[in-house]
């Protein structure tokens, strides 16, 4: 991804001009990882978030020592445990790469920084942020109404490039199943 | 409420002058409600919000005929189904006041145009989001992680106030057990 290619990215949600953008993205810091690579622990505060030019990313919390995935964030997302990163309160959540990834890495302190200097990041981060609370809330949603079977076809309509991507049992913790309820799940709609 | 408490209460997101927030709060139209009065069905577009001056306004859904409260707005909140009103999709769930309500009532063209007048709207906006966002995080992570009876104490601790003002069956569907089950919970912790 060249410069020009990292600037368009940005302005999806502002009319930021060539050379604002140029500011703003030098706040943005390239970086790779590897495959796996854990980038928060539950329990620290969360001082990045993560934009994502190529790779997956999930968020995960953990229950009597079972990882239950919460969010997978793939590319064009804003990846990071937001609740933590806004709050500046312990992380409920834990961060991990689930695949090589190349981010933008924007930390907290830049945040602010670019908030002094460009007040319309209020604009572009509120979007942002617009933006994330209406996946969790249809997230929130789908939990209390709809069965594991009715939330695997809504992810196999909504984003079905994740089934491919993401191992089963990562599946499975997301919906709320064991693996084994997923391959059940599968069969029964392959049969439909 | 005078013009003056009504301004202080707009104060704590930004640093807007005096005359600023005179504008800003002539969007926003004193409304008073009934109790029980429905602000929002299933299935529409949410085209308000209102900032709670006194009372209490709960969120819901529905399944299987039952209603499932998802939330509980009280004093200097602002409430409404804010998945519907900034994705301008059918709202997933209804609004209801649950006390008489003292209201200020911000519409969706009227928030535009705050945007347009004023781009420190945004800030505001921006942190205001944030806050609802933290909130429903802490709520969907506390349905992961945490049994009907570790909710209840939660609510307890957190917003103790509600317990008094709210209907036992509304607490109920809200940690998401019955009526009976939260009668349990609720002298089991009485005898520790």
């Amino acid at each position: 991804m060249n410069e020009q290619e990292k600037i368009e990215t940005f302005r999806q949600f502002t009319d930021f001009n060539d050379s604002e953008l140029k500011i703003i993205m030098s706040y943005f810091e390239p970086k790779k990882f590897k495959k796996k690579t854990k980038l928060l622990d539950i329990g620290k505060v969360s001082n990045e978030v993560f934009y994502l030019i190529k790779g997956c990313i999930r968020l995960y919390c953990e229950k009597d020592g079972e990882e239950l995935s919460t969010y997978f964030f793939t590319e064009n997302m804003f990846a990071g445990s937001y609740d933590s990163f806004l709050s500046r309160k312990p992380s409920k959540v834990a961060i991990e790469t689930l695949e090589e990834c190349q981010v933008l890495v924007l930390t907290h302190k830049g945040q602010e920084k670019l908030y002094e200097i460009f007040p319309k990041m209020n604009e572009f981060i509120r979007k942002a942020i617009e933006q994330r609370f209406i996946l969790l809330h249809d997230l929130f949603i789908s939990y209390l109404l709809n069965s594991p079977e009715e939330r695997y076809l809504m992810l196999l309509k909504d984003r079905p490039e994740l089934l491919q991507r993401i191992p089963q049992h990562q599946i499975a913790s997301f919906l709320g199943v064991t693996r084994v309820s997923l391959s059940r799940i599968r069969n029964r709609l392959a049969k439909k």
